[in-house]
């Protein structure tokens, strides 16, 4: 080696991979390629003209604070706004109090603090198999290992979750609502069976809710959050609703919890970027975000039907997907002997798709037969059209195997 | 303590003591006191049209991109802006290439991926004493063991730092160029002096650069990097010379180190806010920039004379400070005998001036007589007559500690 830094890299450094998710990026970003890979919103659907409209206001009347340092915990207003639609949501629930809020700098900051508040070498994390992989990375990175849940169609497997939590892992990682990578939702009765089991084991949830809004029908449920408050950490972000380039999303909790995060913060960025936290303020208030998040969820709706509609008709025999009723993936079990990231560079090239191979989604390995795809980011035709070519290449790999 | 969360606290929160940098933008934001205590730039000279009209034209011309994700090394012509500014500032340096640099969600978080990716428990690293609060609380947090080099007034000792490098530190972190907080820097033999020792040793330099622009004269002399590019990590950022709450910094290094704090950003935050940097950007662009580096010069070069100017006059006798040459802060050493961290509630209740307390910048301890001052957030006035105010209670305190 001889390099004195790389020589140097701390333990945790040392079994660090190359991340699937820059490769996604990377995929996703070749124009040519149909990209099912990332979870990107459409852009075509930003609220541009508010956020534009927005800017402005806010770099004419508070622009000395949109531009200044400002507190680690984020702006109080925004703070403050964001407890309020969290009471709104969930009106059974004890209002949050705006200290129990913390913004961070998207939702990804929040992992990665909790992870370095929680997790020393070897912690025991429960999570969802499969599960989120930006989360899995960032608790990786901490060296934490992974006890798994077994999921049905409706998430996380009670009966399988309760041994787990009975073991006292350091915390678990859950995603009940569009759970990314599976597009699947909990219903209320698996919520209030998951939400009394943290309670009685009084393990830390860490709830993430990414997708909470980007419904197509009515609302899935309560929050985890609302049905344990006491032991849950919720993340929200406001990536999916307004626009991920901002980098903001939020942590709710139990007032001590937020502030053992925010010392952490403190640390890693001193505070969330305050023209995003302003600009984003300025929008909310506007009134403009209820009628966007409406028209994203009727387009995204329509992208996930046409996406469903081309697997069904041209995705081959044996193959299993879930149908999601929000946000933005669909998951996909292809028959036994198909190996989704070996095939991947071929279809990239072949059939110019792009999709994210299920396998690094699994803590623990397996599913490799698995695939995730997102379908926010195209038009209907496209979706549908890249589909096809999708299901084409991967019957072409079947008869391969079957061969 | 029977709380779920916290019971559960890794090892590295353990030591984690309540924020001194928290408690001084609390006591900053006070609106009747007169702070000297944060690092805060003058808010009524932020070029706050060149923001506004670069904002706009921003979300007018690539919103999309402003406002969706983005790759985590940065937006591609920000790095290059960045890397041929660099180039331009040490011409007779090899050229930095644009995949030398990463964008970074201000300074304060390339301190944080520094010490994730080397640090483990107990690793020795190189600090000047005193040194910056903020890195070396983001150090401990990693639980990093600190080795202290004395200071002159051209900063860092060689003959006191070199049998430090000898034992291989995990790294050096150095402030060649008006120090925070001591506002020393570096004159060009000192530079060179340093520079060999690293590369002698093959130990990596940090050389954090906030202040380097703020110069009230000719330029300090080349930096670190220029002189040992191959050992040295250079930490800029746009909060001293544009606006703090873009958060946006960036670092400078070896094209291998780079990837590797690239790869920890990623699970840190994604990336950083795709419009603070279009911003940034565009105003860097406009070349309104370097106009408005002149104007904070000029106007921090006077607003450092009249506290200078007035600590001669008020501060009792037997004080020592510091004479910087730019950057934001005066550095004083009181009689011995005072206690300037105990005195701090009662300057701010009395007088309604604050300051920060020497001692937390001292690694491992001492500096209980020392405090540092900042010059740049208020009018030559208001400094000129907070300092009077403080050197009074000073006085009056001294008289107490004499009787």
């Amino acid at each position: 080696m001889q390099d004195p830094f790389v020589d140097r890299l701390a333990g945790r450094l040392q079994t660090l991979k190359s991340s699937a998710i820059r490769e996604i990026l990377k995929l996703a970003s070749q124009p040519d390629v149909t990209s099912f890979a990332g979870g990107l919103p459409a852009p075509e659907l930003f609220p541009m003209d508010e956020i534009r409209a927005a800017a402005d206001r806010v770099l004419q009347r508070v622009g000395h604070r949109a531009l200044q340092y400002g507190p680690t915990d984020g702006v109080p207003e925004l703070r403050a706004l964001i407890a309020e639609r969290a009471s709104a949501a969930d009106p059974g629930a004890p209002a949050v109090d705006p200290e129990q809020v913390l913004v961070t700098t998207g939702s990804q900051q929040a992992l990665d603090l909790l992870a370095k508040a929680l997790i020393d070498p070897g912690d025991p994390i429960v999570t969802e198999n499969p599960s989120y992989l930006g989360a899995l990375q960032a608790f990786r990175l901490f060296q934490a290992s992974y006890w798994t849940v077994g999921m049905d169609d409706e998430g996380a497997i009670p009966s399988e979750l309760e041994p787990l939590l009975a073991r006292s892992p350091k915390f678990a990682y859950i995603l009940p609502t569009f759970q990314n990578p599976t597009g699947r939702t909990m219903g209320q009765a698996r919520r209030e069976e998951v939400a009394s089991l943290f309670e009685k084991y009084q393990v830390p949830l860490v709830e993430d809710d990414p997708y909470g809004s980007l419904t197509f029908g009515p609302r899935s449920g309560s929050t985890l959050r609302a049905l344990a408050p006491d032991v849950t950490l919720h993340l929200g972000t406001f990536s999916k609703i307004l626009a991920p380039g901002l980098r903001l999303g939020w942590v709710i909790g139990p007032k001590e919890w937020v502030a053992r995060l925010s010392q952490v913060k403190q640390s890693a960025d001193l505070h969330t970027s305050s023209l995003s936290q302003y600009v984003a303020l300025e929008v909310m208030r506007s009134g403009a975000i209820e009628g966007h998040i409406e028209r994203i969820c009727a387009s995204y709706h329509e992208r996930c039907s046409a996406m469903l509609q081309s697997i069904e008709e041209h995705f081959p025999a044996g193959s299993k997907w879930t149908v999601p009723t929000g946000g933005m993936f669909v998951w996909v079990e292809l028959p036994a002997g198909v190996d989704t990231a070996a095939l991947l560079p071929r279809v990239v090239a072949e059939e110019k798709v792009a999709y994210v191979s299920g396998a690094p989604f699994h803590p623990n390995g397996g599913g490799e037969n698995t695939m995730r795809l997102n379908f926010t980011h195209a038009s209907p035709e496209v979706v549908r059209e890249g589909v096809a070519r999708l299901g084409k290449a991967l019957t072409r790999a079947l008869d391969t195997v079957a061969v």
